[in-house]
C-alpha cells in the first residue's frame, strides 16, 4: 500500500514514522491520538511514534518514511511496501503501571519490561514512567530482579577459563582518569583486564574519549578479545561491545530528567560488569558535597547494595569509598587528562599526586585478588610496578594493539584564564560547575578543550593570580565557558591563615 | 547566525528543533546529549527537543527548522535570524525531582509546574515523570493546589451576576451522549448553561463530535458568550474556549501511557468548570467492571475526593453515582448517537429508555438548584419539559444560534452485522470492547461510523441474530473492527432461561 522512504532525521533513539496527512490509506489524525503505531512488511514489524507531514516535498501521499534509527531498527530497503497498523499492546506496560501503583515486580516482569525496553518497543515517556515508577521504591530483589535482566539482553564476553578482573567508578569527579593507570599496572602483574568505558554523554570526558587521544577505541567484540588475549587487557569503549543494550536506551531518558538513582545505577553498572564475563570488581565511589553521593551515609547505603546484588549474582566486590570533594589531577576533557595520566605512568616529577595516589589505591586493590600475594601487598606491588616503568610499558602494548592515535598532546590555543577575585586559600572546589565550564568549552567533541586547574583545595591564591585555564574549541564557546565562570569559577576561597 | 525554516512536520504537541548534522554554527551532538535547546530571535525564546537532520535537501548549514507546533509557539516568520543556547533550566522540575522522592508539594510548586508545562516548556519524557511522580501518591490538599493551578492558567469566563450551572460525566461509557438532552431540558428551565464538550480522543465519539451532526461546534470565546446571553446555554467544542491549556498538554501523555489516576481526574475536571465560571456542577460517575470506575468503594472515594476540593473552591456539588454496566442508548458514534438523542428530545416511542432516564435524572439534578422548586420536584419538571416538547424548542434554539449543519442522519453503509455464537440471553456488554470496535470502525472521523447496539442486558438471543451491527468509515476500516470483533465481540451471554 505505501512505499518505505527513508527520512535523513536522527531522532535521538526513537523511532518515528512520518506519514502524509494527505496519506492515501489510512486516517492519520486517528492513528496519531493513540501516540504509536506499528510498521509492517514481510513479518517485519516495528512500533514507532507517528509525525504527520504537511509538505509534499517531504513525504508523498503514498510513501511512510521512517527516521534514521527507525529504519536501521526496520532493516529494509527503501521501496519495500509497507503497511500500519495500530500497535500490538505492549504487555510489559502492564508491569510499569503495576510499579506505579506501588506493587513489587517479579523477575519475570523485569525480564519483560527489559527485553520490551532494549527492543526499543517503548516511547521515550513510557520509558520515563518505569524509571519514575522505579524511583519511588524498588527492594533489594528488585535490583537483582533489575540487573539480572539487564544482563540477560547484553551480549555475553566468554574469557574461557581465565579469571578476569575489572574496575569501575561511579563517575562524577572531573579528571578522575584512574583506569588508564590501573589497568597497565594490573596487567604488568598479570591479571586480565578487558575494560570497556563509556564515552561523556553530559560531562567533558568519558575514559573512552581520554583514551581515544592516544589509540584507536572504537573497537569491536572479536577484536577486543584478540587484543586481550595477546597482552592482557585493552582500554575500548563500551559501545560497539553491546554490553547492555537496555542500559544505552534507559540512559536516553535517564541524563535529560537526571534521574540518577541508586536502584538504576547498581543494576546498570553490575548487570554490564555480569555481561562483560568479570568475577572480580573494584568499585570506587567517591564522596564529597559536590559528587554523586553526598555523604558517608549514602555511600555505605550504596555500598551495601552493590554488595548484596553483586553476591546473589557471584562477583567478588571490593568497594573503596574514596574523597570526592574536587577534581582528581590538574586536566579536565581529553587532552589535559591523558597529559595527566602519561605524567603518572612516566613518574614525571610533576605528575598530579591525588591521581598517583588514587590510582595506586585501586589497582593494589585489584591485584590483591591474586592469591599468590601475602594480603596487603596489593599495594606496594602496584606501586613496584609504576615506578619500574612496568606500567609505562603495558600501556605502551595497548596503545600499538588498539592503533596509536598520533593525536598531538596539545590543548587548544584558544584559551582564557580565571582568575581569583581576592587572596585567600581554596576551601572546595565544585566539581559540578568545573565540569560544566569543561563541557561549554567544547570537551570532549573538541579534544584539546576543557580546563586546567592550576590550583588544589589547601593552596593559598593572591587576588588576579588564575585559578585555572578554559582551553575551548571555538571562539563561542570560549564566550559560553567564561560567561558561566564568570557567573561562577567553583572555587570557595577562605581568608589567608597568613598574616 | 542561522536563518528560521518552517518544517511541515506536526509532532503531536511536542516542539522540535531541526539542525543539519553539517551545521556551520554549532556541534549539533553536544546539544543533543542534553536533549533539549532553546531556540532565540528579538527576545523571543522557546525550548525544543532537537532532531539532527542528515538531508540537505531538508534542511541546510545554516538554517534551523521548527516543527509546525514549536513554529506556531515561536510566531516569527520564516527568514528570521535565530541562534540557539543550552536552555535554561526549567526550575519547576526541581518540584517534580521532589515529588518522585516522596515529598508534598507546596500550592506555589504546582503553580510553577503547571505554568510551565502549559507554555510548553515540558517534554514528553518530563510531563511523563511529573504524572508518574504524582500517581504514585497526593494529598486532597495537593490536589486541591494542582487543581487551583490548573485553573489559573486557563482563560476564565465571567458571566456577571447570573448563576451558571454545569453538567459532567467523568466518561468511559459509550453512547452515554446525556449532555445533549440535559443542556435543552434545564434551559427550558430558564437556567444558564454554557456546555463546553470535549472531542473524542481516544474514544469513539465525544460530545462534541456527536453534537458536529446536528451545528456547528467549533465556536469560540466571544461568539459562545453571545450565544448564551441570547438563549441561555450552548452546546460547543471546549478545544477553542481554552479553559485548561495544561490540560490539553497533559492529556497528551496520560492517553498513550493510560494513566487515568483518581487525582488528575479531579484537577483536570474541577478547574475547567472553574475558569468556566460555573458555581453549581452535577457529575455523573458511571460505575461498572468495564466502567472507568469499577466499584462502589472506589466511586464513593472519587466522590469524597471531588467533594472535598470542589467545596474549598466554593463549587456546589450534586454527583450522582449511576449504573455503568453497559453502553447508554443504541448507537455508538456521532451519527449514531445524534439519532438516539433526537429521538427522546421528539418523545419517539421507540427512543432508548435509558438515555432518557439517564438524562432526567441528571437534569432534574440541575434543576434542583433552582431556590424557586420544592425540593424533590427537579426530575417532574425535567420530565414535564421534556415531554412538552419545550427541550426539542430548546435543541432548536440552540441548532440555530451555533448553526446548522445540514448533515445527513444517516450511518455509513459499509455495513456488518456481528452475529451471537448461541442462544442465550445478553449478561453484559464491554464498554471498553464496544468502544474499540466502534473506533476500529472510523468513528469519529467519519461521522456516521460506529456500532449500532441491537440488543443490551437481559435481551434473550438466538443464535445467528444479529448483536449489533458495525458501520465502518472505509472497507480496511470494516476489517480492522470486523476482526476485532471476531475475537471477542464484547457480549457475555448466559443460558436462556427459556424451557
Amino acid at each position: 500500500m505505501l512505499t518505505l522512504k527513508r527520512i535523513g532525521i536522527d531522532t535521538h533513539r526513537e523511532s518515528i514514522a512520518y506519514l502524509s496527512r494527505s496519506c492515501a490509506h489510512y486516517h492519520v489524525e486517528e492513528f496519531q491520538a493513540f501516540g504509536k503505531i506499528e510498521v509492517k512488511a514481510n513479518g517485519t514489524r516495528i512500533p514507532a511514534t507517528l509525525n504527520i507531514v504537511d509538505d509534499d516535498t517531504l513525504l508523498g501521499p503514498h510513501e511512510l518514511g521512517l527516521s534514521e534509527e527507525a529504519f536501521r531498527l526496520f532493516g529494509l530497503p527503501p521501496g519495500t511496501i509497507v503497511t500500519i497498523d495500530h500497535p500490538r499492546a505492549v504487555e510489559s506496560l502492564d508491569a510499569v503501571r503495576a510499579k506505579i501503583q506501588g506493587q513489587v515486580l517479579s523477575d519475570a516482569q523485569y525480564a519483560a519490561v527489559i527485553r520490551d525496553v532494549a527492543a526499543q518497543r517503548y516511547s521515550k515517556m513510557e520509558i520515563a514512567a518505569f524509571l519514575v515508577g522505579c524511583a519511588s521504591f524498588m527492594t533489594a530483589e528488585e535490583v537483582l530482579g533489575l540487573t539480572r535482566a539487564m544482563a540477560e539482553v547484553g551480549q555475553k564476553l566468554r574469557w574461557d577459563g581465565k579469571t578476569v578482573v575489572d574496575k569501575h567508578c561511579i563517575g562524577g569527579i572531573p579528571g578522575n582518569r584512574t583506569s588508564m593507570i590501573v589497568v597497565p599496572i594490573v596487567m604488568a602483574h598479570g591479571l586480565t583486564i578487558p575494560k570497556t568505558s563509556s564515552r561523556a554523554i553530559t560531562s567533558p570526558a568519558g575514559t573512552a574519549d581520554t583514551m581515544e587521544v592516544l589509540a584507536r577505541v572504537d573497537i569491536g567484540t572479536d577484536e577486543m578479545r584478540a587484543i586481550v588475549e595477546e597482552i592482557g587487557g585493552c582500554l575500548v569503549w563500551g559501545g560497539r561491545v553491546n554490553l547492555s543494550p537496555a542500559d544505552d536506551v534507559l540512559i536516553t531518558v535517564e541524563r535529560p530528567l537526571a534521574i540518577d538513582t541508586r536502584e538504576q545505577m547498581v543494576a546498570s553498572i553490575l548487570s554490564k560488569k555480569l555481561t562483560a564475563g568479570a568475577s572480580y570488581l573494584v568499585l570506587d565511589i567517591p564522596v564529597g558535597p559536590t559528587a554523586k553521593v553526598r555523604s558517608q551515609a549514602d555511600a555505605v547505603r550504596l555500598r551495601k547494595l552493590f554488595e548484596y546484588v553483586g553476591g546473589q549474582l557471584g562477583l567478588m566486590l571490593d568497594i573503596r569509598i574514596t574523597d570526592g570533594r574536587q577534581p582528581i589531577g590538574r586536566g579536565v576533557g581529553p587532552v589535559l587528562e591523558a597529559r595527566d595520566v602519561l605524567a603518572v605512568l612516566r613518574n614525571d616529577a610533576d605528575a598530579p599526586a591525588d591521581l598517583r595516589e588514587r590510582a595506586l589505591l585501586l589497582a593494589g586493590a585489584l591485584i590483591e585478588s591474586d592469591p599468590a600475594l601475602r594480603g596487603g601487598q596489593g599495594i606496594h606491588r602496584a606501586r613496584a610496578l609504576l615506578d619500574s616503568g612496568a606500567a609505562m610499558q603495558a600501556m605502551e602494548r595497548i596503545i600499538m594493539a588498539q592503533g596509536p592515535s598520533g593525536m598531538a598532546l596539545t590543548p587548544s590555543a584558544i584559551m582564557q584564564e580565571v582568575l581569583a577575585p581576592d587572596d585567600g586559600v581554596v576551601g572546595s572546589i565544585d566539581c559540578l560547575r568545573i565540569a560544566r565550564v569543561a563541557r561549554m568549552a567544547g570537551a570532549p567533541a573538541f579534544k584539546g578543550a576543557g580546563v586546567d586547574l592550576l590550583h588544589k583545595c589547601g593552596d593559598a591564591v593572591r587576588r588576579g593570580e588564575p585559578l585555572y585555564r578554559i582551553h575551548a574549541g571555538l571562539p563561542t564557546d570560549l564566550t559560553f565557558a567564561a560567561q558561566l565562570a564568570a557567573q561562577d569559577n567553583g572555587y570557595r576561597l577562605t581568608r589567608s591563615s597568613r598574616p
